[in-house]
């Protein structure tokens, strides 16, 4: 029986084409030599189909933005996913077909590929981490460390691979950090800072590394405290000086989380722990074309 | 004594500085809410110092389109790298140092270290791959997968880690895979087309999975040959076919390449090992920026 | 004695530019072909000054993205501020002086003056506004009804004019309406749905119309509740039942907010009260351009 | 019985669609995170429908726009006008449905409303102007004082109400000032530098304070003779003396047109009265989107 | 003596910094592999000089465009033209020479040289042909056949040449041709549409095939007559039916517009002679790059 | 009989889109004042018929440039080519057929045309150039003198005329001329250079003066050699000595192409001649549109 999965919503087309459109022109540059030359025999300008295979286990992310990405190089194209998006896959598993003029099946293929192979890298080390703590309450979030050009289709595997997305950018929450708080003279004239400027529903986040800035954060009424690279024991400290103060205050934890960590980390109590790890460290998941029918020579 | 490296030409700006804003933007969106609103205070809006620290051992990759990166958010500051492009670092050795405006070191942090943690993670496995060969005429080159938008970058670290660049994209060279040497029925037809289509200086590379096909590119003047998954037995055949037949048709091998089977393919005698593997396996390597003067609060 | 004004960040240049060199653009078209008709006598290449003047009484905006704007045109463009960004103007005063090339002063001149125009008619009628509530701690808040492609600027005037933004855009906080609610299948789905969606910094904010709705909202914890459209004693009671039940849960109100009613509602003891009238009812303030020293005819 | 409207021509999608986009972008930003995370319910990505209402008597403007924003957006939105384009509304008159994915009329709603209410705005005001003079041969036309990015839809409205559009930019009319006018030396010597460098079927008006510049300017042929600022006295001078001189030369009135001047200008004789008014003082019309079908809980 | 030559103004680099930018990249694509080869070789990496030099006969055009594209492509370059634009060149002569960066010349060098031989050509017919007519009152001018995205430079070497320019798009002046009068239903109501709903500066302009039709334009008054295809005694007659009924309107002749025939039609007392012939007949003028001081090998 | 030609693949839409659409931006500005004014009347919204006539002899070519065009203009135009691409027109000839919506037709028509006229032009006088080497193994080329922006067309244009493409940037080849040979010191040491920094399957071609430089390009491998300006003479002894030392080696000649001389240089041997003249020195074909179907006045 398949495990049941949350797809989480795909970027809007609004959001997603232009990058798409942008990625194909990358390869393509100026044309497909080796394709557009072949399309000038007849037979090359017939319809194909293909199969995307699995060569390894892992889990499966981007198959709607590769159907995507085919759509908008030739509306001809179908393809159809043969895998829900955040299913696990096995080796040599039919994971997508496609159908469409032979020549638009081999002009996309590698963009496509290069998409999907990333995505379902990340979702896989995600789904590694995330299982680790799936009983518990806490939940694996990411970080902003994500290829530049490709955060939100990263953002989106990492939610496909169980973790939930931290900010998406510098603008949708407001996070101080040491040198912030440095330049600001203190945790509390920080806040007050960003209390006046910034958009009124921004959440704070503060980052802190001891129990004395806890208690600051605390004090200013920080939306979320971050206990940075603390030890297990004084993280517990932490999250139960937090629970006393203020029930609704978040805590996140971050710094040395590795599949090995992050389970103690999560029974300290934390409500999140952050981790780029899935991001910066997956390896692509090795997917390929098969053609299925290619035009035949009489 | 440094190791002696040659560094490959970093990409125009014409080429490289829509990317970079396009990048910034990304993660700034509609402003970076916490850094602006810092800065209306006075003291935040002067000047500092920060360096660019390695937390790993590692190849160095991306320092000059850091640089430009900074200087395109704000031309006040300087970025200086403290290690040349493709030198060894070694853990907490300072690899750039920066000087300007507090507001623009901390807006463009972020996306600057993601660069270079991205290079420098593909440098370093290169220099890995590369090294095993690094006595024998035998060269390491990558192959098109790449992540979408970074292939300029990905290939340039490539080169900084002492691989060749394949093909940049679909339009500087021919590839004839199996798919194309089907629909076009044979290598020979499928050579013709290209070459009736194609400009004239395009080399074209045959994929071949056999003696048979080895044969057939020859006699029809294939100026890349690519051994395909072939058998070390097998590739030392074909490599030895080639040779007796022309002198000047280059050969690569494919498929199978890790660190352990490198050596040993390119003592086939081949002239070109191509992998994925320093792009598409490599986890980025762990750089961080510590602020060494943080505007003081009086 | 001048007023004490906080000055909010000015939007980046990584983002203002384009903005601007598009507005340009937009009057410009193919040449402005009147001044650069005259520009062929050598006399119209030399340098002019101009003032710009306030025909009438408001608060200035916009004169840092003026100055921008000429900076973009021709960087030989000298624009100085005379007046601080949110300070009074009465009518006649100089608010700012230009020196550069007499071209550059008059291709630039409409489009300037239109955005420092709306600019300041924007902060005009929002220190209207937030000036009847000034000396309560409740915050006059923006919303999301802006002029298409302005809303950045818009909601920097609204901050100069004393407001608070509220969410800039439809990715940086959760709004849940009535229609939300309704597909949702009431309050507590529709937070478990975008809870369990959405980057977990991201602040919920629910639209309620009723008690009964409060209590929903406070039962699941909404960060913001905006009460839509309530009589005043009706606002009354939320806002004491909200306090009892969650101290840090955020209060705005909607609906019904004019000059005149505004201190009222202020009075019920809301946190915010939004209102789209400055912006979307604000006439612009009449500023002119004054050349001071035209190249003359010998 | 409905009052007889010409509907001026719709901007062409070549010219509109990038700004729709662009506006879109501007709100979704990274994406709809509300209406998004509600469509990983199946329930909430069902198709429903959609009433516009007028909540202020006016003139409706801006239709044709926001329906093409709808198709932009998702191709499945059928927009439908129920009121044409120029003809007044009442308080609480339906003036479009809406049927489609009840995802795309939420994430398009905000956007296609703030452009309809704007331009309604501006027609109504336009048309309250235009009113005065409709039984006279003087035209009410517009300025280039409109909303950065805004221009093509500003002036569209401004037909919509029933003015003329003057000049759409800085190169489809040349139009001499007293700035261009004092640095070429002359109206004679400013005319003839343009006569020799414009494009020859450009029209060139001169903006005269007197009677002395009138005469210049009739006699180096000005196609159109704007009379700034003059009294009405000053004004019926001016116009017997360009009626006996040059039966073909236009006349423009400008500067101190209200709704209460305005007929008493037209009664000068003037062809043209341009004012500013309609599209920087006019209030946008209020318009609110209801949903007649929203997606049921079980 | 150097000949006098008017010089038209250059269109500003906010038109044209984009379009330099978009053809540098066309051709530089994703690098310029020989030139950024060499620059890893740090003598590669001097300075250098080069001359521009004429190897044909003709009037210059382009120097301030190639000149524009250099310093966009690297600041450092010094570009200096030795000829005026507008200026005839002798076979031999240095018509610009550039200083700077030994890589940036050679990148630039083939699109500059493009753009101006280009230019130039057009320069050289446009003058050819407008010298035949240098002493009647007559004037040459261009039309909308034009390579599409050249035609702002086209036209400015136009102007270069001596002609003046026609309309510059579809949008600056109104142009009746034989299908929309017949759309329309003659050339009375096609003229009413076009006063209805035209911006009122712009000039109406008809194109007439006989002299039922003169009468018609002159009787709705339009601005420009252009009498298409007729032959000298038709056009005399025509152009004295005109002058007769009104001074003012102007006469445009197009059709079978060689060297040999301008001369007679301008004989016939029209005003404007428009051709197409400089545009889409003249060949490039052949400039050559020679680099003064290459960096020399030890 | 019709001529059998070989027509070659038409560009992507993903590369030829944006081009058009900037095209049609270009002449169309802020709106098409004629057709759209007159559209007003509904009987010029009506659906109309038009043709395309070749008013001149000569090779057609851009036919399904064309149609894409009208096909982004309004999807409802269909455009059908009467004459293959590549064939011969005769003067009178219709070449195409154009069925839609009226305004488009005539919006469309001018760049539709300007394209078609200008790539017909190179077709045909390609196609002369070639015929005069149409027995002969030698193979005309193109070069990088093309006019700025239409590269990918103009090369397309001189494929359909019979020509192959040489390089189409500075990215897919390597070309080693005079001033890069001088920088690195000799063709040897430049060779080397690129070799170890280029792509490795880029082919490096040098160019040579005389037979000392044949000798060391032959003796550094390059893979292609381009006589420059040689005398028939001189030609011939490097055909010779190149044939001896390396058969594969392939052999370009270039300078003082022309129609006369392109035969005689073909004779020496060599297998490709470069020629920039059918790009640069060709007119534009003469083709015009007729409207079939005017709607008509009732």
């Amino acid at each position: 029986m398949a495990e049941e999965v949350i797809v989480p919503p795909v970027p809007l087309p609004l959001v997603l084409d232009s990058m798409l459109l942008e990625w194909l022109r990358e390869d393509v540059g100026r044309g497909d030599q080796t394709t557009q030359a072949l399309s000038t025999a007849s037979r090359c300008r017939q319809k194909g189909a293909a199969r995307w295979v699995a060569k390894q286990k892992g889990v499966v992310a981007g198959l709607p933005i590769a159907a995507r990405l085919f759509h908008l190089l030739d509306s001809q194209v179908v393809f159809t996913a043969e895998v829900a998006e955040g299913q696990a896959c096995e080796v040599g598993q039919v994971i997508a077909t496609l159908h469409g003029p032979f020549n638009a099946l081999l002009v996309g293929e590698r963009v496509a590929l290069n998409i999907a192979m990333r995505l379902s890298g990340i979702a896989t080390m995600t789904r590694q981490y995330s299982a680790q703590i799936a009983d518990l309450p806490t939940r694996l979030v990411d970080t902003r460390k994500t290829i530049p050009g490709m955060r939100i289709l990263e953002k989106y595997a990492s939610r496909v691979g169980g973790a939930m997305n931290h900010r998406l950018g510098l603008d949708d929450a407001v996070m101080l950090k040491d040198n912030h708080i440095a330049a600001a003279g203190g945790i509390g004239p920080a806040i007050a800072l960003v209390r006046q400027n910034c958009p009124y529903p921004l959440t704070i986040e503060v980052e802190v590394e001891s129990l004395v800035m806890v208690e600051a954060a605390l004090e200013h009424h920080a939306d979320i405290i971050m206990l940075d690279n603390m030890s297990l024991d004084l993280m517990r400290t932490a999250v139960q000086m937090i629970r006393q103060k203020n029930a609704q205050t978040k805590i996140e934890a971050s710094g040395n989380v590795t599949i090995e960590t992050i389970r103690a980390i999560a029974e300290t109590g934390v409500d999140y722990i952050s981790s780029s790890a899935p991001i910066t460290r997956s390896p692509w998941l090795d997917l390929s074309m098969k053609m299925d029918s290619v035009p035949q020579s009489p």
